[in-house]
């Protein structure tokens, strides 16, 4: 038995519209001023046609899901795989998905991490590696 | 030669100070409010005794080198490999480098991507698989 109460197969999704606001803040945080995201007149001479979103904001819901769902609060995250895929623009809305691929020694769980836009377009694949927290009840 | 003028060896760094606002921020964004980022109470009770950044907001600095120094603008991200390694709190200053570790066929770069905090430790590391943009000039 595993004390974190998981099974291979469980999974969670959170879905959140990135707006402008979102991306604009992001971008205050961390500095990240690429004109990919910021120029639309730059932008939409690119590859993208337009401005697209921080893929590293895009990414986060996954950790939203493995720090509040499975396996939840007291997850130690130890190692996160990122594949970005294709662009998410201002106003797609995000699903994030976890799902439990392999329970391993001394709590450790590696899921399968995801994102989709709202047209079930894959824009982010990847794994991860926590430590569940102990369920000792 | 490369067309992207870039040697292996190159590197850039950009630090920045994650503050309590910072972090508010950003679990507003991503909805990520975990007790470890939010909750003094139960995370001085916890493994790291206090609040921690989210990881994801402190890797996020690795993607603004990319995006705005080596490679730079027009740089498309393929792919991202994390290995959290310890803790940022609240008022800590991160920096974040990024270094060319490998020029690969049309125009791909692997680099080397890692966090540090004030007093050198290791917090983030892993690689990034880029295609740098063309320099026609």
């Amino acid at each position: 038995m595993h004390a974190q109460g998981l099974a291979v197969g469980d999974c969670a999704e959170f879905s959140k519209t990135i707006t402008e606001t979102d991306l604009v803040l992001f971008a205050g945080l961390t500095g990240d001023f690429n004109p990919c995201h910021m120029d639309e007149v730059q932008a939409s001479a690119g590859r993208f046609g337009g401005r697209i979103v921080h893929g590293m904001l895009t990414s986060s819901l996954i950790c939203t899901l493995l720090g509040m769902r499975i396996p939840g609060p007291g997850t130690l995250h130890l190692r996160q795989q990122l594949e970005f895929l294709g662009p998410v623009r201002p106003g797609d809305t995000v699903t994030a998905r976890v799902e439990v691929l392999e329970l391993m020694p001394r709590g450790r769980v590696r899921l399968r991490t995801c994102c989709r836009i709202q047209d079930g377009t894959l824009v982010v694949d990847g794994e991860a590696l926590v430590v569940a927290p102990r369920r000792d009840a």
